[in-house]
């Protein structure tokens, strides 16, 4: 989405959002599950990776929310060093409520992103809700904005550059990137 | 597929499924089999995941019929508590036999999801036959309905969203979940 | 392709043929090699699987050829009883010509399918020469036919059906498998 | 990209190249990662790898510069036979300069392929900067050329072609696989 024709109520959203969560299956990956016997694999982005690092740096906290408990999350979320890991069934809406409640943080500081029909109700309660592409239509419905760019694709990547953008973060840190390389 | 355009005669099938039997190679995966030393893997789909355990919820018998026998298949089936599991070469038709006669259900009360021309004999004995965009033509000219949705890219969950609209057991779930996030 | 309105050298040389030889990477997958610690993974087609062992019951030798070993591959080999597996850097006409010598067929009863530079020299020596959509534009140049299906999606499938097709083998085929669903 | 009608300035920059640099994550593959409890894997590309063996033998130089350590990466380098692999978060132009010191070699006469902003500072430094289609604009912005194909299917091997084609190298080669299968 080009920055220039962006709702305004959307760039509002986005400024003051302080807690991205993230749905794994479907958002974080494209819903694809590689099962075998020497265990399960998850098809992560790399994008996506160095787009919640940034975030991170940038102090805005990270919490993934899943219902289905698998080993491939964890592993991943241990490497981003994740600020909070949810996997269990169960509502999602009451796992959020308790990262907010040790961040302090509201469900209006809150962008959630979610793709099937057990995403609606966090979906409903966060300041930004968004979905992808691949998702469900009742997600899909229940969310202020629709990536352009598919879970497992990149997906995340593009909020967070929204996120930072909408915060004027960006620039800087592609100054910093064109001076040093990383920081 | 728009329900207010379906044609009725699909819609009759889809309300009386009790049992819903899948090929698997191919419709709950893209007929991909990663093969390595340490074994094989195979690419399941979440979103049809979450689909069988709602429809299985709704009282509708699942089983799965593969002439392939295969670890990662059965790792899967036993995650999904799948009524029945079927993975030897052989009549497919046969299979869906024995699994009929275990529930006491009859072919027309069955849907069958198949994609190749070993699905052929079981497709024209079910009421309802569905393939998959990626089926071969023979699969597809055996079939009532072929999904919008690929193999291993949503064509099960498309399938159950259908049975249980036609039951009219879709909305009272999707209220369901919106109050309770899951149940 | 629509048989009727096939080439007639085209249908005169897949008539004939009498033994296909394949290309791994690219031809039997999509290129792509999964490597990592617990070794390597390719991504098979379960459908070439099938079209393959159709063509061997039909009396149809199939060998494949490949410059880079490959314990994947050698295992995808074995499942599928393959009747030549060569996996050895080195001038792949050479390879062929043994494969030849042990049949005591001729590079005219020969059908080879190959994407890449080193393929070019016996695609030229074989009697059917065959490439794919994501093949080099030498592998394609040198080719008699390009299938629809791209290699890993059902390329080997296309030719084999084409083969049978030819050899007046499918409808029987297919008249078995409604009959018995499988043989 | 057709030869006949291509930039001379980027013919020219193609002709000098003796040293080609690339970014891992999103350019050897398609930026994708697969976690799983028995490691991490990559989807590596066959041609790719095939035309990587074709540069170096025409004595370009090879080497790898990845912010994110992984051993699938190592793993694919050493069956490469990459003259340098560095695999650490920090500044990727002092790698490059390091590797451009132990080659005697000038950034005028390195390419480099990346595709998002950590790389961008690199893109800037060498002769030729290259990114692809799935890069993130800023690193598409930095660079003379954007390959046709995308990053994990053939854009190495884009790249490799047209430096031996503007060093005039490619047409011999083929002459030499036609005759001999292989070198």
């Amino acid at each position: 989405m080009d920055r220039t024709t962006m709702d305004p109520s959307l760039e509002a959203r986005l400024r003051g959002i302080q807690l991205l969560l993230c749905d794994v299956d479907g958002i974080l990956t494209d819903a694809a599950v590689f099962v075998g016997a020497a265990g399960e694999f998850k098809r992560f982005n790399i994008l996506d990776g160095l787009g919640l690092a940034l975030l991170r740096r940038e102090g805005v906290k990270v919490g993934w929310i899943s219902n289905r408990p698998s080993e491939a999350t964890r592993l991943r979320a241990e490497e981003l060093k994740v600020d909070f890991l949810h996997q269990q069934p169960g509502d999602k809406t009451e796992a959020a409520r308790q990262m907010l409640a040790q961040t302090g943080l509201t469900p209006g500081q809150t962008c959630y992103m979610g793709d099937d029909i057990v995403d609606v109700g966090l979906l409903r309660m966060v300041g930004l809700a968004v979905s992808v592409p691949n998702g469900r239509p009742e997600a899909k419905a229940a969310a202020h904005y629709v990536t352009d760019a598919a879970g497992g694709d990149g997906a995340v990547r593009e909020i967070v550059e929204l996120i930072l953008k909408a915060k004027n973060r960006w620039i800087p840190l592609m100054d910093d990137y064109a001076r040093h390389g990383s920081r």
